[in-house]
Protein backbone atom coordinates (compact mmCIF):
# COMPACT_ATOMS: atom_id res chain seq x y z
CA UNK A 1 0.00 0.00 0.00
CA UNK A 2 1.46 3.41 -1.06
CA UNK A 3 2.65 5.72 1.30
CA UNK A 4 3.72 9.33 -0.13
CA UNK A 5 3.97 12.85 0.82
CA UNK A 6 3.81 14.94 -2.27
CA UNK A 7 4.49 18.29 -1.73
CA UNK A 8 4.06 21.24 -3.17
CA UNK A 9 7.65 23.08 -2.09
CA UNK A 10 10.37 22.19 0.09
CA UNK A 11 10.58 25.50 2.15
CA UNK A 12 8.44 28.40 2.90
CA UNK A 13 9.17 31.63 2.65
CA UNK A 14 11.33 32.97 5.92
CA UNK A 15 11.72 29.15 6.72
CA UNK A 16 14.65 26.70 7.07
CA UNK A 17 14.70 23.65 4.67
CA UNK A 18 11.89 21.46 4.93
CA UNK A 19 10.92 22.92 8.76
CA UNK A 20 7.11 23.35 7.99
CA UNK A 21 7.25 19.78 7.16
CA UNK A 22 9.20 17.97 9.87
CA UNK A 23 6.22 17.12 12.68
CA UNK A 24 4.78 15.07 9.46
CA UNK A 25 7.94 13.87 8.53
CA UNK A 26 8.80 12.51 11.41
CA UNK A 27 5.70 10.12 11.60
CA UNK A 28 6.03 9.33 8.25
CA UNK A 29 9.14 7.81 8.18
CA UNK A 30 8.86 5.92 11.59
CA UNK A 31 11.10 3.21 12.00
CA UNK A 32 13.24 4.21 9.44
CA UNK A 33 16.78 5.28 10.06
CA UNK A 34 18.34 5.71 6.80
CA UNK A 35 16.34 7.73 3.94
CA UNK A 36 17.56 7.40 0.62
CA UNK A 37 17.99 11.07 -0.90
CA UNK A 38 17.54 11.41 -5.05
CA UNK A 39 19.67 14.71 -5.51
CA UNK A 40 19.00 14.75 -9.32
CA UNK A 41 17.10 17.83 -9.57
CA UNK A 42 20.21 19.48 -8.20
CA UNK A 43 18.28 23.19 -7.97
CA UNK A 44 20.52 26.23 -9.05
CA UNK A 45 22.96 23.66 -10.23
CA UNK A 46 24.61 22.91 -6.95
CA UNK A 47 26.50 19.80 -6.85
CA UNK A 48 24.91 16.37 -5.72
CA UNK A 49 27.19 16.05 -2.59
CA UNK A 50 25.87 19.85 -1.54
CA UNK A 51 22.16 18.85 -2.05
CA UNK A 52 22.64 15.89 0.07
CA UNK A 53 24.25 17.79 2.67
CA UNK A 54 21.53 19.92 3.09
CA UNK A 55 18.87 17.38 2.84
CA UNK A 56 20.96 15.50 6.12
CA UNK A 57 21.28 18.59 7.99
CA UNK A 58 17.36 18.93 7.62
CA UNK A 59 16.69 15.29 8.37
CA UNK A 60 18.69 15.20 11.36
CA UNK A 61 16.34 17.44 13.07
CA UNK A 62 13.85 14.25 12.20
CA UNK A 63 16.71 12.12 14.30
CA UNK A 64 17.09 10.13 10.52
CA UNK A 65 20.32 9.75 8.46
CA UNK A 66 20.30 10.50 4.91
CA UNK A 67 22.53 8.44 2.02
CA UNK A 68 22.52 9.83 -1.50
CA UNK A 69 21.73 7.94 -4.26
CA UNK A 70 24.40 9.28 -6.28
CA UNK A 71 26.95 8.00 -3.50
CA UNK A 72 25.73 4.34 -4.16
CA UNK A 73 27.47 2.18 -6.25
CA UNK A 74 24.21 0.43 -8.00
CA UNK A 75 21.30 2.52 -8.34
CA UNK A 76 18.98 -0.08 -8.48
CA UNK A 77 19.64 -1.94 -5.72
CA UNK A 78 20.42 1.42 -3.36
CA UNK A 79 16.46 1.98 -4.10
CA UNK A 80 14.90 -1.78 -3.83
CA UNK A 81 17.19 -1.89 -0.56
CA UNK A 82 16.03 1.77 1.10
CA UNK A 83 13.58 1.83 3.91
CA UNK A 84 12.73 5.04 3.29
CA UNK A 85 13.22 7.86 0.04
CA UNK A 86 13.28 11.86 -0.52
CA UNK A 87 13.03 13.35 -4.21
CA UNK A 88 14.09 16.72 -3.70
CA UNK A 89 13.53 19.44 -5.70
CA UNK A 90 15.32 21.30 -8.83
CA UNK A 91 15.01 20.59 -12.09
CA UNK A 92 12.28 18.56 -13.48
CA UNK A 93 13.83 17.60 -16.67
CA UNK A 94 16.88 16.90 -15.56
CA UNK A 95 15.80 14.47 -12.78
CA UNK A 96 13.81 12.76 -15.09
CA UNK A 97 16.72 12.51 -17.48
CA UNK A 98 18.95 10.91 -14.73
CA UNK A 99 16.12 8.91 -13.79
CA UNK A 100 15.49 7.27 -17.35
CA UNK A 101 19.60 7.23 -17.94
CA UNK A 102 20.49 4.87 -14.53
CA UNK A 103 17.06 2.66 -15.94
CA UNK A 104 15.20 3.77 -12.49
CA UNK A 105 11.74 5.06 -13.34
CA UNK A 106 10.34 1.09 -12.80
CA UNK A 107 12.37 0.14 -9.70
CA UNK A 108 11.41 3.56 -7.85
CA UNK A 109 7.69 2.98 -9.16
CA UNK A 110 7.88 -0.81 -7.84
CA UNK A 111 9.66 -0.05 -4.61
CA UNK A 112 6.97 2.91 -3.90
CA UNK A 113 3.94 0.85 -4.49
CA UNK A 114 4.75 -1.76 -2.46
CA UNK A 115 4.59 0.65 0.40
CA UNK A 116 8.07 2.04 1.36
CA UNK A 117 7.61 5.81 2.58
CA UNK A 118 8.37 8.63 -0.24
CA UNK A 119 8.91 12.14 0.22
CA UNK A 120 8.51 14.50 -2.72
CA UNK A 121 9.24 18.21 -2.62
CA UNK A 122 8.40 20.03 -6.24
CA UNK A 123 10.56 18.34 -8.91
CA UNK A 124 10.17 15.16 -6.62
CA UNK A 125 6.45 15.73 -6.25
CA UNK A 126 6.10 16.27 -10.14
CA UNK A 127 7.23 13.09 -11.39
CA UNK A 128 4.92 11.62 -9.02
CA UNK A 129 2.25 12.21 -11.83
CA UNK A 130 1.41 10.81 -14.74
CA UNK A 131 3.52 12.67 -16.82
CA UNK A 132 6.03 15.65 -16.20
CA UNK A 133 3.87 18.11 -18.26
CA UNK A 134 2.93 19.87 -15.81
CA UNK A 135 6.27 20.84 -14.53
CA UNK A 136 7.17 25.08 -14.27
CA UNK A 137 10.93 24.02 -14.77
CA UNK A 138 12.91 25.07 -17.86
CA UNK A 139 13.94 22.48 -20.24
CA UNK A 140 17.64 22.36 -20.07
CA UNK A 141 18.23 19.14 -21.00
CA UNK A 142 16.02 16.62 -23.38
CA UNK A 143 15.03 13.81 -21.26
CA UNK A 144 13.88 10.41 -23.52
CA UNK A 145 10.72 10.79 -22.26
CA UNK A 146 7.99 13.18 -20.23
CA UNK A 147 6.09 10.08 -18.59
CA UNK A 148 7.03 9.84 -15.30
CA UNK A 149 5.73 7.63 -12.05
CA UNK A 150 1.89 7.15 -12.51
CA UNK A 151 1.78 7.02 -8.64
CA UNK A 152 -1.39 9.18 -9.14
CA UNK A 153 -3.92 8.95 -11.63
CA UNK A 154 -3.43 12.90 -12.30
CA UNK A 155 -0.42 15.81 -13.47
CA UNK A 156 0.64 17.78 -10.25
CA UNK A 157 1.41 21.68 -11.00
CA UNK A 158 3.70 22.11 -7.76
CA UNK A 159 4.37 25.88 -6.68
CA UNK A 160 0.92 26.86 -7.61
CA UNK A 161 0.78 30.36 -8.56
CA UNK A 162 -2.80 32.62 -8.96
CA UNK A 163 -2.69 35.19 -11.71
CA UNK A 164 -1.05 38.51 -10.16
CA UNK A 165 -4.26 40.73 -10.75
CA UNK A 166 -1.66 43.46 -10.93
CA UNK A 167 0.97 42.60 -13.42
CA UNK A 168 1.89 44.16 -16.47
CA UNK A 169 3.59 40.98 -17.79
CA UNK A 170 2.82 39.15 -20.83
CA UNK A 171 4.06 35.80 -20.02
CA UNK A 172 1.16 33.33 -19.50
CA UNK A 173 -0.06 32.78 -16.10
CA UNK A 174 -0.05 29.35 -14.72
CA UNK A 175 -3.65 28.89 -15.62
CA UNK A 176 -3.45 29.72 -19.21
CA UNK A 177 -0.67 27.31 -19.18
CA UNK A 178 -2.18 24.75 -17.50
CA UNK A 179 -5.47 25.18 -19.92
CA UNK A 180 -2.99 24.83 -23.10
CA UNK A 181 -1.77 21.14 -21.47
CA UNK A 182 -5.91 19.94 -21.77
CA UNK A 183 -5.97 21.47 -25.29
CA UNK A 184 -3.46 18.38 -26.16
CA UNK A 185 -3.98 15.65 -22.43
CA UNK A 186 -6.73 14.67 -20.55
CA UNK A 187 -5.64 13.91 -17.35
CA UNK A 188 -6.71 16.06 -14.53
CA UNK A 189 -3.88 18.62 -12.61
CA UNK A 190 -3.45 19.63 -9.29
CA UNK A 191 -2.56 23.22 -8.51
CA UNK A 192 -0.42 22.36 -5.53
CA UNK A 193 0.03 25.85 -3.57
CA UNK A 194 3.04 26.53 -1.56
CA UNK A 195 1.89 24.85 1.87
CA UNK A 196 -0.16 21.63 0.66
CA UNK A 197 0.79 18.59 0.04
CA UNK A 198 -0.85 15.27 -0.87
CA UNK A 199 -1.14 12.28 1.81
CA UNK A 200 -1.39 9.26 0.01
CA UNK A 201 -1.74 6.29 1.73
CA UNK A 202 -3.14 3.06 -0.51
CA UNK A 203 -6.21 4.42 -2.43
CA UNK A 204 -6.64 7.09 0.04
CA UNK A 205 -5.18 10.70 -1.57
CA UNK A 206 -5.62 13.49 0.47
CA UNK A 207 -4.80 16.98 0.37
CA UNK A 208 -3.20 18.89 3.87
CA UNK A 209 -1.72 21.53 4.52
CA UNK A 210 -3.16 25.12 4.77
CA UNK A 211 -3.81 25.78 1.81
CA UNK A 212 -7.12 25.46 -0.92
CA UNK A 213 -5.76 23.50 -3.99
CA UNK A 214 -6.72 24.39 -7.17
CA UNK A 215 -8.17 21.70 -9.98
CA UNK A 216 -8.13 21.58 -13.42
CA UNK A 217 -9.94 19.13 -15.35
CA UNK A 218 -10.49 18.52 -19.34
CA UNK A 219 -13.55 20.66 -20.38
CA UNK A 220 -14.25 21.98 -16.83
CA UNK A 221 -13.95 25.07 -15.11
CA UNK A 222 -11.16 25.23 -12.64
CA UNK A 223 -12.21 24.70 -8.94
CA UNK A 224 -10.88 24.98 -5.53
CA UNK A 225 -11.04 22.42 -3.01
CA UNK A 226 -10.19 22.40 0.48
CA UNK A 227 -7.55 21.05 2.98
CA UNK A 228 -8.89 16.91 3.76
CA UNK A 229 -10.62 16.60 0.96
CA UNK A 230 -9.80 12.98 -0.69
CA UNK A 231 -8.95 13.41 -4.39
CA UNK A 232 -9.39 9.38 -4.51
CA UNK A 233 -12.03 10.04 -7.90
CA UNK A 234 -9.93 12.55 -9.87
CA UNK A 235 -9.16 10.66 -12.77
CA UNK B 1 21.34 38.39 -45.80
CA UNK B 2 19.57 37.47 -42.77
CA UNK B 3 16.35 40.30 -42.12
CA UNK B 4 15.11 39.13 -38.53
CA UNK B 5 13.29 41.08 -36.42
CA UNK B 6 12.63 38.78 -32.46
CA UNK B 7 10.69 40.36 -29.84
CA UNK B 8 10.51 39.13 -26.47
CA UNK B 9 6.46 39.86 -26.71
CA UNK B 10 3.78 40.85 -29.43
CA UNK B 11 1.82 42.74 -27.16
CA UNK B 12 2.41 45.31 -24.33
CA UNK B 13 0.42 46.01 -21.21
CA UNK B 14 -2.72 48.17 -22.28
CA UNK B 15 -2.00 48.36 -26.25
CA UNK B 16 -3.51 46.14 -29.26
CA UNK B 17 -1.61 42.99 -30.42
CA UNK B 18 1.43 44.20 -31.88
CA UNK B 19 0.58 47.94 -31.53
CA UNK B 20 4.22 48.49 -30.26
CA UNK B 21 6.00 47.05 -33.38
CA UNK B 22 3.77 48.67 -35.95
CA UNK B 23 5.85 51.47 -37.44
CA UNK B 24 8.60 48.94 -37.29
CA UNK B 25 6.92 46.08 -39.22
CA UNK B 26 5.98 48.66 -41.92
CA UNK B 27 9.73 49.07 -42.84
CA UNK B 28 10.95 45.14 -41.79
CA UNK B 29 7.96 44.17 -44.28
CA UNK B 30 8.52 46.70 -47.02
CA UNK B 31 7.43 45.55 -50.79
CA UNK B 32 5.54 42.39 -48.99
CA UNK B 33 1.73 42.21 -49.84
CA UNK B 34 1.08 39.05 -48.09
CA UNK B 35 2.73 37.92 -44.96
CA UNK B 36 3.02 34.24 -44.13
CA UNK B 37 1.70 33.30 -40.55
CA UNK B 38 2.88 30.57 -38.18
CA UNK B 39 -0.15 29.98 -36.25
CA UNK B 40 1.17 26.56 -34.48
CA UNK B 41 1.79 27.90 -31.18
CA UNK B 42 -1.38 29.02 -30.68
CA UNK B 43 -1.86 30.93 -27.16
CA UNK B 44 -4.11 29.54 -24.79
CA UNK B 45 -5.28 26.65 -27.26
CA UNK B 46 -6.90 29.37 -29.48
CA UNK B 47 -7.06 27.45 -33.03
CA UNK B 48 -5.35 28.02 -35.85
CA UNK B 49 -7.76 30.45 -37.70
CA UNK B 50 -8.77 32.55 -34.69
CA UNK B 51 -4.94 32.98 -34.28
CA UNK B 52 -4.68 33.58 -37.85
CA UNK B 53 -7.75 36.23 -37.53
CA UNK B 54 -5.88 38.10 -34.86
CA UNK B 55 -2.47 38.49 -37.23
CA UNK B 56 -4.47 39.80 -39.96
CA UNK B 57 -6.51 42.14 -37.86
CA UNK B 58 -2.54 43.59 -36.68
CA UNK B 59 -1.14 43.73 -40.27
CA UNK B 60 -3.71 45.32 -41.93
CA UNK B 61 -3.08 48.16 -40.30
CA UNK B 62 0.82 48.16 -41.56
CA UNK B 63 -1.77 47.35 -45.32
CA UNK B 64 -0.21 43.62 -45.03
CA UNK B 65 -2.07 40.38 -45.81
CA UNK B 66 -1.90 37.58 -43.75
CA UNK B 67 -2.64 33.87 -45.04
CA UNK B 68 -2.20 31.41 -42.19
CA UNK B 69 0.04 28.09 -42.78
CA UNK B 70 -2.29 25.86 -41.85
CA UNK B 71 -4.32 26.93 -45.07
CA UNK B 72 -1.94 25.75 -47.54
CA UNK B 73 -2.29 22.88 -49.29
CA UNK B 74 2.01 21.91 -48.60
CA UNK B 75 3.38 24.15 -46.20
CA UNK B 76 6.86 23.24 -47.31
CA UNK B 77 5.76 25.40 -50.78
CA UNK B 78 3.82 27.74 -48.51
CA UNK B 79 7.27 28.49 -46.81
CA UNK B 80 9.51 28.68 -50.49
CA UNK B 81 6.96 30.81 -51.87
CA UNK B 82 6.78 33.14 -48.92
CA UNK B 83 7.29 36.75 -49.23
CA UNK B 84 7.54 37.51 -45.23
CA UNK B 85 7.02 34.94 -42.25
CA UNK B 86 5.87 35.90 -39.06
CA UNK B 87 5.73 33.32 -35.82
CA UNK B 88 3.42 34.36 -32.97
CA UNK B 89 3.88 33.37 -29.88
CA UNK B 90 1.97 30.35 -27.26
CA UNK B 91 3.34 27.51 -26.69
CA UNK B 92 7.59 26.74 -27.92
CA UNK B 93 6.58 22.77 -27.13
CA UNK B 94 3.66 23.14 -29.36
CA UNK B 95 5.42 25.26 -32.18
CA UNK B 96 8.29 23.25 -32.30
CA UNK B 97 6.56 19.38 -32.12
CA UNK B 98 4.34 20.72 -35.06
CA UNK B 99 7.29 22.17 -37.28
CA UNK B 100 9.22 18.98 -36.78
CA UNK B 101 6.26 16.83 -37.42
CA UNK B 102 5.47 18.62 -41.23
CA UNK B 103 9.29 18.75 -41.77
CA UNK B 104 9.55 22.62 -41.98
CA UNK B 105 12.67 23.54 -39.70
CA UNK B 106 15.13 22.90 -42.80
CA UNK B 107 12.76 25.09 -45.33
CA UNK B 108 12.12 27.79 -42.52
CA UNK B 109 15.90 28.28 -41.44
CA UNK B 110 17.13 27.95 -45.77
CA UNK B 111 14.44 30.65 -46.12
CA UNK B 112 15.32 33.14 -43.62
CA UNK B 113 18.95 32.53 -44.28
CA UNK B 114 18.26 33.85 -47.89
CA UNK B 115 17.01 36.89 -46.62
CA UNK B 116 13.06 36.56 -46.72
CA UNK B 117 11.90 39.37 -43.58
CA UNK B 118 10.55 37.26 -40.89
CA UNK B 119 9.22 38.39 -37.73
CA UNK B 120 8.74 36.38 -34.19
CA UNK B 121 7.67 37.20 -31.22
CA UNK B 122 7.93 35.25 -27.91
CA UNK B 123 8.10 31.26 -28.72
CA UNK B 124 8.44 32.85 -32.50
CA UNK B 125 11.41 34.28 -31.18
CA UNK B 126 12.69 31.77 -29.10
CA UNK B 127 13.01 29.04 -32.46
CA UNK B 128 15.47 31.50 -33.95
CA UNK B 129 17.53 30.43 -30.84
CA UNK B 130 20.03 27.43 -31.30
CA UNK B 131 17.37 25.42 -29.00
CA UNK B 132 13.93 26.09 -27.02
CA UNK B 133 15.79 25.21 -23.82
CA UNK B 134 15.30 28.49 -22.61
CA UNK B 135 12.05 28.28 -22.86
CA UNK B 136 9.83 29.52 -20.27
CA UNK B 137 6.49 27.58 -21.44
CA UNK B 138 5.15 24.14 -19.98
CA UNK B 139 5.89 21.07 -21.63
CA UNK B 140 2.34 20.05 -22.88
CA UNK B 141 3.60 17.93 -25.58
CA UNK B 142 6.80 16.36 -26.49
CA UNK B 143 8.49 17.49 -29.58
CA UNK B 144 11.43 15.02 -31.01
CA UNK B 145 14.07 17.61 -30.40
CA UNK B 146 14.55 20.85 -28.55
CA UNK B 147 17.11 22.11 -31.31
CA UNK B 148 15.49 24.73 -32.97
CA UNK B 149 16.79 27.12 -36.32
CA UNK B 150 20.04 28.88 -34.92
CA UNK B 151 19.78 31.85 -37.08
CA UNK B 152 21.47 33.36 -33.92
CA UNK B 153 24.78 31.84 -32.36
CA UNK B 154 22.96 31.82 -28.90
CA UNK B 155 19.51 31.51 -26.97
CA UNK B 156 16.88 33.60 -26.53
CA UNK B 157 14.76 34.51 -23.16
CA UNK B 158 11.57 36.05 -24.05
CA UNK B 159 9.66 37.89 -21.55
CA UNK B 160 12.52 38.01 -19.46
CA UNK B 161 11.33 38.89 -16.23
CA UNK B 162 13.69 40.34 -13.08
CA UNK B 163 13.40 38.92 -9.57
CA UNK B 164 10.66 40.45 -7.48
CA UNK B 165 12.40 41.33 -4.35
CA UNK B 166 9.26 41.59 -2.56
CA UNK B 167 8.35 37.64 -3.87
CA UNK B 168 7.69 34.91 -0.80
CA UNK B 169 7.15 32.54 -3.57
CA UNK B 170 9.76 29.92 -3.30
CA UNK B 171 9.85 28.85 -7.05
CA UNK B 172 12.70 29.44 -9.17
CA UNK B 173 13.68 33.25 -10.56
CA UNK B 174 14.07 33.35 -14.32
CA UNK B 175 18.07 33.74 -13.34
CA UNK B 176 18.08 30.72 -10.91
CA UNK B 177 16.79 28.86 -14.64
CA UNK B 178 19.14 30.08 -16.37
CA UNK B 179 22.00 29.20 -14.29
CA UNK B 180 20.85 25.60 -14.39
CA UNK B 181 21.03 25.81 -18.41
CA UNK B 182 24.46 26.51 -18.06
CA UNK B 183 25.03 23.69 -16.07
CA UNK B 184 24.75 21.62 -18.71
CA UNK B 185 24.91 23.86 -21.99
CA UNK B 186 27.57 26.25 -23.12
CA UNK B 187 25.73 28.96 -25.02
CA UNK B 188 24.79 32.48 -24.29
CA UNK B 189 21.37 33.31 -23.55
CA UNK B 190 20.06 36.76 -24.25
CA UNK B 191 17.07 37.55 -21.84
CA UNK B 192 14.91 39.70 -23.82
CA UNK B 193 12.55 42.23 -21.59
CA UNK B 194 9.20 42.97 -23.10
CA UNK B 195 9.78 45.95 -25.32
CA UNK B 196 12.67 44.58 -26.49
CA UNK B 197 14.06 43.17 -29.50
CA UNK B 198 16.62 42.10 -31.80
CA UNK B 199 17.49 43.38 -35.37
CA UNK B 200 19.36 40.86 -37.52
CA UNK B 201 20.67 41.99 -40.49
CA UNK B 202 22.95 39.86 -42.46
CA UNK B 203 26.06 39.81 -39.44
CA UNK B 204 24.91 42.32 -37.53
CA UNK B 205 22.54 41.65 -34.95
CA UNK B 206 21.17 44.87 -32.44
CA UNK B 207 19.18 45.13 -29.39
CA UNK B 208 16.25 47.75 -30.57
CA UNK B 209 13.60 48.93 -28.13
CA UNK B 210 13.71 50.62 -24.91
CA UNK B 211 14.55 48.23 -22.39
CA UNK B 212 17.83 46.73 -21.71
CA UNK B 213 18.67 43.17 -22.08
CA UNK B 214 20.20 40.59 -19.79
CA UNK B 215 22.88 38.73 -20.87
CA UNK B 216 24.03 35.28 -19.81
CA UNK B 217 27.51 33.90 -20.17
CA UNK B 218 28.33 30.49 -19.13
CA UNK B 219 30.67 30.88 -16.01
CA UNK B 220 30.40 34.26 -15.88
CA UNK B 221 28.41 37.10 -14.43
CA UNK B 222 25.23 38.07 -16.09
CA UNK B 223 25.52 41.99 -17.68
CA UNK B 224 22.98 44.77 -18.72
CA UNK B 225 23.18 45.64 -22.73
CA UNK B 226 21.61 49.05 -23.88
CA UNK B 227 19.57 49.24 -26.84
CA UNK B 228 21.72 49.58 -29.94
CA UNK B 229 24.07 47.30 -28.58
CA UNK B 230 25.53 45.17 -31.20
CA UNK B 231 25.85 41.74 -29.97
CA UNK B 232 27.62 39.95 -32.96
CA UNK B 233 30.26 38.67 -30.94
CA UNK B 234 27.88 37.11 -28.38
CA UNK B 235 28.69 33.26 -28.94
Amino acid sequence: MKNLILASTSTLHGQEYLEYLLPVLKSHFKGCREILFIPYARPGGITHDEYTQLAEKAFANAGLQVKGLHQSETAIAAIEEAEGIFTGGGNTFLLVQQLYRYNLLTPLKEKLEEGTPYLGTSAGTNIAGLTMKTTNDMPIVYPPSFNTLGLVPFNINPHYLDPDPTSTHKGETRETRIREFHQFNTPPVVGLREGSWLEVKGKDIRLKGEPLARIFEADKEPYEVEPETLLNDLT
